[in-house]
């Protein structure tokens, strides 16, 4: 295997890239000169959005492999694309890379690359590959279109609040990584839930193309109550969500329970699941549920938008009620 | 002043862009939600890049100023559009922060970019900002729009080669930083052409509303000559240039002369000037030579695309010809 020293800068580029096999029907300009280019289809909204991954902060080489880490780098990006409604189209993928990683991890990130890539019929379409001794990092610009996008802002009181999949998994799947803790074949979903989550595109694609009259979406990447908090302060209303809705899978649940871990922080504040919560009059709600249903998509409500107060409460099983504190995102600083 | 521990993720982004005001008058969402958005205009093409700079690699902090840094950041990203012929209109940015980069830095940081947003007219439409204790780097995606693209490949036997501005003034800035060499106003231009790069966006304009026929484009960042292989390459040409038509402005003229500093390397070599480098057929060069003398923009016919040798030759000032090496780009691995 030749080395990333030899190869040179051009040379690392070209050889990365020739493993990619995506390539838009429409791309006017891909990898290779200043800039990409690509037509703009009229009638159409531009959706953008950047995301790093720092070695350490958001991931670990010792608990992923190259491959999850490719794909979930471009995951996290083309989620933010589905949480507006919108279809991620392109992305420009920048590595700063230091000398210990080496050709064949690159060619396996790379892989991981191609296979959302195809999957989501996403292309790669320029990047910058830099030199950066202390540090490996990956960042990820993506470029997405909507005909209508959905914003957080627009939720109105009395307005039903859906999330799509279940929650906590990645959160648990992190702490399972390393663990010796009881579990099998639950344990590897919940890992893989964190180390690989699926971008909720398609289902963005079924709200998108539906006439319902989606009020406001957000992907759920700081957890539930943090990101039903975005939703609440740029709606300006509050929110309320049940205990006993909350969705859980049932690989969640058993881990949970074998192990006497309690589900609800993790269902409330376990951030990275990358699903999508979002909300609409109530009188779309059966429309969407049975639309979910034809598509196979898991969808559940969990709550309702209220004008005050502007908090999320929770209602406990038992009926309690119990303001949710906003915390202050994941404070990494 | 607070420190950026204390303002979390959300208060320091709500913190740093409050102090842009640059935006563009179509934005339909701006920084605050996943993904800004934007309506596309149909006629135009997209045309997008992305760049990194790393601290230690791409710049000091010991040698330049955090508004110079954010300008440059900038700067060199929107060479990129200028390159194709684009123009800017927006720009995503990524801050990998170690802690001792502390909030006042990132203020003045935000103020270069809000110049450069200000004086070309880009939106800073979104970003990350993200942990990075071993490293400080900053990523700026930016997506420009052009009618017609001026790329790398096109350039065809009998075109002549211009470049705008002057060569080599950055890489003389470069070595000055620092040395105690003989120089006062001229050290301070030469340093500031590598600090401070002006995008030649301006120019480009001109280029892309010329009824001129471009038939190929570069922003000179690797150096002339390397940058001129990348054109021949892709155009599968030679170039020939000639050595007393290498622009330089009297700040290097009188550097090199003071400093028994040979320019020749430089000129040819110097990285990161950021100047154009196009070709045209020999027809178009006296319209090009008004309207530019007209926009008081400079520019130099340097040489002239060959069908062979494959190669880019110089000729010395006493006539004789020299076959120029290719590097293989700025090989920081």
């Amino acid at each position: 295997m030749r080395k990333i020293k030899e190869l040179g800068e051009f040379g690392l580029i070209q050889h990365l890239t020739s493993s990619l096999n995506f390539r838009a029907s429409d791309s006017i300009l891909g990898i290779g000169d200043d800039c990409a280019v690509y037509p703009v289809k009229s009638g159409m909204k531009e959706v953008i959005s950047t995301d790093a991954l720092v070695e350490d902060i958001h991931f670990k080489l010792s608990t992923t492999t190259p491959e999850a880490l490719g794909r979930k780098a471009l995951s996290v990006s083309l989620s933010d694309i589905a949480a507006m409604g919108g279809t991620p189209k392109r992305v420009l993928v920048t590595l700063g890379l230091p000398e210990r990683v080496s050709l064949l991890f690159l060619d396996k990130l790379y892989s991981g690359f191609n296979e959302i890539c195809n999957q989501f019929e996403v292309e790669l379409a320029g990047g910058d590959t830099v030199s950066s001794p202390k540090c490996f990092f990956i960042n990820i610009a993506v470029i997405g279109e909507a005909k209508r996008v959905f914003t957080r802002k627009g939720a109105k009181p009395g307005d039903l609040i859906f999330v799509t999949g279940t929650l906590g998994d990645s959160s648990l799947g992190l702490k399972l990584i390393g663990k010796k803790i009881k579990g099998g074949k639950d344990n590897k979903f919940l890992i893989n839930r964190h180390l690989d989550p699926t971008p909720r595109v398609k289902e963005a694609g079924i709200l998108a193309r539906s006439k319902l009259d989606i009020t406001s979406m957000i992907d759920i990447s700081d957890g539930l109550v943090q990101d039903l908090y975005h939703i609440c302060k740029a709606s300006n209303v509050g929110a309320r969500i049940y205990q006993d809705r909350l969705p859980q899978s049932p690989e969640f649940a058993r881990t949970c329970g074998k192990n006497s871990i309690s589900p609800l922080p993790l269902l409330l504040n376990g951030g990275e699941d990358y699903e999508l919560l979002f909300t609409l009059p109530a009188d779309g709600a059966k429309k969407l549920t049975r639309q979910f249903l034809k598509a196979k998509v898991f969808v559940t409500q969990v709550g309702e938008i209220a004008l005050k107060p502007r908090k999320v409460l929770l209602e406990l099983r038992d009926g309690t009620m119990k303001t949710l504190p906003e915390s202050e995102g994941f404070n990494h600083f």
